[in-house]
């Protein structure tokens, strides 16, 4: 092990944080939700969402890095790993991307293709979970890519799985995600009056994280 | 990353699309069915059918390519990796295989060990959601063995358990899979008159996915 | 592929089957146990047990091969990978550690230490689906080992992971496991009665098994 | 395999024991939560704790190690791969960490910061059951490092996953853990008067296991 103790340290404070947040914070969503039948609906929406996010990752990381969320672009765009032009069509795919997705969804359950959502989420609970979310989805991204490149498909959806239970918001930790997500009025939905302070949270964490990480595990070169 | 920018985007459209299609799709599919008790039903299917098709293909994928299915043999058909006259004794050992092991869970439950489904699976949104699901599974399985091969059974156990849930068919997304699951009142049965729509919409978007994956990622030759 | 034709077709046809008795066997299992309670309960010991025996094999396959099953030594046996000795200390040690397992959980739960179960679990549908069990865990430990030998841990985890869904006997698999849950009066116990025809039902499915793969797959050299 | 076969039938002792005490202890669990709907929330709680772990050791153990558990430090002392006063530190960094984490989960769902916890965790079989889970968390952890490093987050992940439904406590196994959750006064959490029996079982755990994998499995060189 190369790095100082105060790295080290560092790793230790925000692993256990993160651990015990999990921990505590899935506790509570567990039994908040259990006395209905919505802690069965969120297993479903996770288990899904999880897995077809490691398949994803596999299938399109090699062609296009599979970013499919603009915080994440913006992370790389911050690294210079992507060009702010190349960054910018890359957001706006994603945020079309998500429409169609949407629509997808609609049609499969032969729902109006297009809906306003009615769900509120707002509140200072709701954007600290989003800032957590994204920090910890962005900083799974960049550690496990310089430790480990080849799990990080796992890893991103193991975040993800985890997120969906310990954070108050369910990790929408995904600007194209939650701008999608307005325009369903079903499980998933979020109101478009709250989907500012979601894509501020997130975008404000993913530059945080970019931080992180670079301070905490510089390139290799 | 070698692939140019209209490859690029078109992965992070289709991924950002597939992503938002599981999120709101499993989160309609999960709403729907929690309020009785078929939403842990479906987590016992799902959890068993993904486990069970990671297994099998590391027990069998050296062997024989591991196809089990119909669409996926035309996609290999198609790539020119195995003959029509193999392909058409493929198509007919996997039916065989599939009446087999219908047989086989009636058995064991002690049910008649063959039956015909009265479970109505119709509609265009059915029909959408079988293209999906096949769709899905064959660029799955092309992408994966693209680019990493040793992922690809648990990238195909991994995108069945996501289909499972947002898919408003429950992705059958196998002709061999839909015609024995005929033989079956029990909760996976299709009744035999919507088999062959099913299996229209399978093998064509396995046509569709193997044509969208060689113009994605040609072969590295 | 190296594999002619005969093989091919008996691997699709072995897989089709085996992937629709996961199909329709876990949707009768999930479908009867989900009115009452036992559905959720039945995920928890999946889980638990799924994930408990991939870390075992990690642990400890390196030292002992991590059998901890008569049928897998039974089998191990008979290509001559262990002594008829060594098989048969492993037999009685795996039976020692069952039952102080059993022991172990009623110590931890506050409960009598030995008990004698008082559930039934007999007829030929259990008998048949020991055998399916059986057959299914052997073959998945030698041809996964045969191909793919550090992919067995998860391979078998997840094997009986799908076993404990579409099995109706929730897939036992494994004599001492047998033996020693006659020795609880809960969830997972079986009354002294039924145990023999478990054993001999899971003793010929290992020696079928070992055969099977002996010929599906010969030894590379 | 070069163990000899004291040491063989030690592994099959353990493994089976192991894996009998998760077979019934997790039915025992099971079927003791799933009348109300506290089954439901365990899997949650589970699901996101097994997550988040692999994920966190994947981020940070390249970093820190990535213990999180001043038990797994301690054990690491034993061996001589840390320093005494490093572990000190260590020691301390998780314990603010476990707290600071606590409290994000409380400000994420709008809960007061600082809670103390009502919830008896107390008796014989609660700590018997730390004593098995501690001892199997260090004892995974140190024979998959020795055999296999890089499955140490998956298997880590894995056994807390089975650990929570097969130990009567739900496995803390944690010292810094168990502190953290004094502070809850949530699903998580233990009251502060139960906290020191837990520590002091999961303490001696840790050096039992660390004697017990030097015995079973010494350094390869």
């Amino acid at each position: 092990m190369n790095y100082d103790l105060g790295r080290r340290l560092t790793a230790e404070l925000v692993g256990t944080a993160l651990l015990l947040a999990t921990v505590v914070g899935s506790g509570i969503m567990a039994d908040t939700l259990s006395p209905d039948s919505t802690a069965v609906a969120l297993l479903g929406n996770t288990i899904a969402t999880g897995a077809i996010l490691i398949v994803l990752i596999l299938m399109f990381g090699p062609v296009s890095g599979a970013h499919f969320n603009p915080a994440v672009t913006l992370a790389f765009l911050l690294r210079g790993d992507i060009s702010a032009a190349h960054a910018a069509v890359y957001w706006l795919v994603q945020a079309a991307g998500g429409v169609l997705g949407v629509m997808l969804a609609h049609g499969m359950f032969e729902q109006s293709l297009l809906q306003i959502s009615t769900t509120t989420r707002t509140g200072g609970g709701q954007w600290l979970a989003e800032g957590v979310a994204t920090f910890g989805l962005v900083s799974t991204i960049f550690l496990v890519l310089r430790f480990r490149a080849e799990a990080v498909p796992f890893a991103v959806g193991l975040f993800i799985t985890a997120g969906y239970w310990f954070t108050a918001s369910t990790s929408f930790a995904n600007p194209a995600v939650t701008l999608a997500r307005g325009l369903t009025d079903t499980f998933a939905g979020i109101a478009p009056a709250n989907i500012t302070a979601f894509v501020l949270a997130q975008m404000l964490a993913a530059v945080v994280a970019a931080l992180f990480c670079r301070w905490l595990a510089p390139p290799a070169d």
